[in-house]
């Protein structure tokens, strides 16, 4: 479990390679696999022009992903055409795999993506974690990645790390969940109570959800704050394309900014903040609704037939807010807003009050605000292209690292 | 004015450098110099050791630095030893410099650093710049910096460049002010106005204030949120050593912060903003004192007087920025927040209540809060220092466009 990959890596970000020959060739691995990612199929030779090496040194990178199986040849290309035909390169459809866990209030999942960003399996579980003990939730957890594990394997794929979406604050060492509240969770390291052969890495479910939304976003800026709820509220601020993770990796708690300083009393010891406005439990309230399963939904459905005390409480979130997001506005300056989650189901009745509130704050023209589509997808999925990412970014980890030594039914 | 150090450096920002030969000869000039700023003094064989480069092509490297003066020879040094004796290098006191000029709100400054760090020339003017035209205040500025480059070439120095540091936002071209309300500019684009034979950069006066926090302050850590005052309240965002810009360059903006949405008109066009509490005119309204020169240092003076009035302004400004910050701290989760400008001088009066505030509002260990010693001295001096860092990261640029043609006299 102290594999460079997984010490390294805080979920999703990039690390620098160290600037020597072998630093070179692994960031040269890293530009194939990218070349041939971005271009679906692609020959040596054209790799080779677009990244500007030789098509001999092309050939021994090539030669290496293809051991590794991290590239596939297809075959010849262009069989009609006149020449020696080229055989046109792929990811790998079979090789490394991305696993991702996302632990919610309300349910469990796992998903293997591969190489080519297609999800192969998926598994999920409903019921309330909350007010459970943690080894339990973990130890299902653990039967679900099982489950996923070994329908991949039989895919022809192989994990190459797990990532866990967990809704609450997570330290910088990517493994320990410091606080989340919503699951009575509290300094619980996730590494050695999951215990799988594989590096582990474990990340807010909001930083999550950026992150799938900037890989699989369609125009998503590289400075965006992306404002996602499921019980709580959480956001996740997105600078040049990476996340800001803060000095103890707790950036992004959108949730307990004040917005009436004398407001009602929050769990959290402070006042007024926005989640007594906007989160669930309050726009519950608000709406005169009581706790049940599929809140959002009935919210969403309560909402579109016209209930008029559920649309005064979603437009009264829209304030909330609105007055939120013009501090963070001003503070990151991003190029947008990005609601996701429970927020993105709930946008059209949140949006007009939120984004009148945002125009008639901020000066000069607003901060535009789109809406997820990966709404609640969004976690699970981050956190598996989160182990994609890692391994396009750096192949010859995982070159070096090799397949993890597990047969069907012995793998985890 | 379009010489590559202009045009790809918004002020204090480094850059990458390619990956290539020439780029790998950039990078080790610039671990040349940086050791050699860093020691003080040094031998080519120390440098050498330090950096893991080869003696011959340490040489290689100093011979170049000394050869366009951003390196000089002290002679040999530990004459009394056996052997050959080495001759120890310094940064140079003579050649380049940074010329840093800060347009305020009451005044103008120029100053000139060397790239040993030292302030070689500096020049102010007193008065009012509200509500003047552009081109005067310009064209006094222009005068101060022709003096203090007078004086640095006198001195065997010449301009690498000249940074301003203005009270407002500035575009991310490092030009353009966009809005300064408080001089009442808008859409200005000094390089044409002030019109100097080296590359000119424009930056937000807090901005430069933390960066001056960043490499001349003790302690300071590499992730930190720099709010400052002079008569608006700015702030600047530090992430691992860097600035944050924003998309359009304008993050940082902590003064329009809502702190109570139902309160007090702000000239922002929202309600109850930052500066509404703890802005300078706010204080002196509450604290029942009009206008005038040098209203802080009579803020501190009636404050350590005991003045009940002005007392309790401070607290309730303290409070508001206690109030702004949680959010802040919530978004960004700075390892510190360091109070500078006006700030600094206030803090003994400010720092009780906003303390409190942002210890009872966040959870878990507070943000801890310092005062900058650098004060009303940080924006001068970052802007000048932006300057002197861009030659030590890439001494290679200087090295390429060499010395501005200026004669005594012909300067500017």
């Amino acid at each position: 479990m102290t594999a460079p990959l997984h010490k390294a890596r805080p979920a999703g970000a990039g690390r620098a390679l160290p600037d020597t020959q072998q630093g070179m060739r692994r960031r040269n691995l890293a530009r194939v696999m990218h070349t041939v990612s971005a271009a679906g199929t692609l020959s040596r030779a054209a790799v080779a022009s677009r990244i500007g090496l030789t098509r001999a040194a092309v050939s021994t990178l090539v030669e290496e992903l293809i051991r590794t199986g991290l590239l596939e040849e297809l075959g010849p290309e262009r069989p009609g055409r006149v020449g020696r035909p080229g055989s046109a390169l792929a990811v790998s459809g079979r090789g490394p795999a991305g696993i991702g866990a996302e632990v919610g209030v309300d349910h469990l999942a796992v998903c293997a993506v591969d190489l080519r960003g297609e999800v192969r399996s998926t598994a999920t579980r409903h019921g309330t974690n909350r007010g459970r003990a943690v080894q339990p939730v973990v130890d299902e957890l653990r039967e679900l990645v099982r489950g996923v594990v070994a329908e991949a394997e039989r895919a022809g794929l192989w994990p190459a790390g797990l990532a866990v979406a967990v809704p609450g604050l997570v330290a910088r060492d990517a493994r320990t969940v410091v606080r989340a509240p919503n699951l009575d969770w509290r300094d619980t390291d996730l590494t050695g109570l999951l215990d799988v052969p594989f590096p582990l890495s474990v990340g807010n479910e909001a930083n999550f959800g950026a992150l799938a939304e900037l890989w699989l976003g369609e125009g998503t800026p590289r400075d965006f704050l992306h404002v996602s709820a499921e019980i709580g509220i959480g956001a996740a601020v997105v600078v040049d394309g990476g996340l800001l993770h803060g000095t103890r990796g707790f950036a992004g708690e959108l949730g307990h900014v004040p917005v009436r300083p004398d407001g009602p009393e929050c769990p959290c010891g402070s006042r007024g903040c926005l989640e007594q406005y906007a989160g669930e439990e309050a726009v519950l309230r608000a709406a005169g609704l009581g706790p049940g399963a599929d809140r959002v939904g009935l919210l969403a459905e309560r909402a579109a037939a016209g209930d008029a005390d559920v649309r005064r409480a979603l437009r009264d979130a829209g304030t909330a807010l609105g007055v939120a997001l013009t501090g963070a506005v001003n503070l990151l300056d991003p190029e947008s807003v990005v609601l996701g989650g429970a927020l993105a189901a709930l946008a059209p009745w949140l949006l007009p009050s939120l984004e009148s509130e945002l125009d008639r704050r901020t000066a000069g023209p607003a901060c535009p605000v789109a809406v997820s589509r990966l709404g609640s997808e969004g976690p699970l999925l981050g956190a598996a292209h989160s182990v994609v990412r890692a391994v396009l970014d750096d192949p010859g980890v995982v070159a070096e690292r090799g397949e993890p030594r597990m047969g069907p039914g012995s793998s985890l």
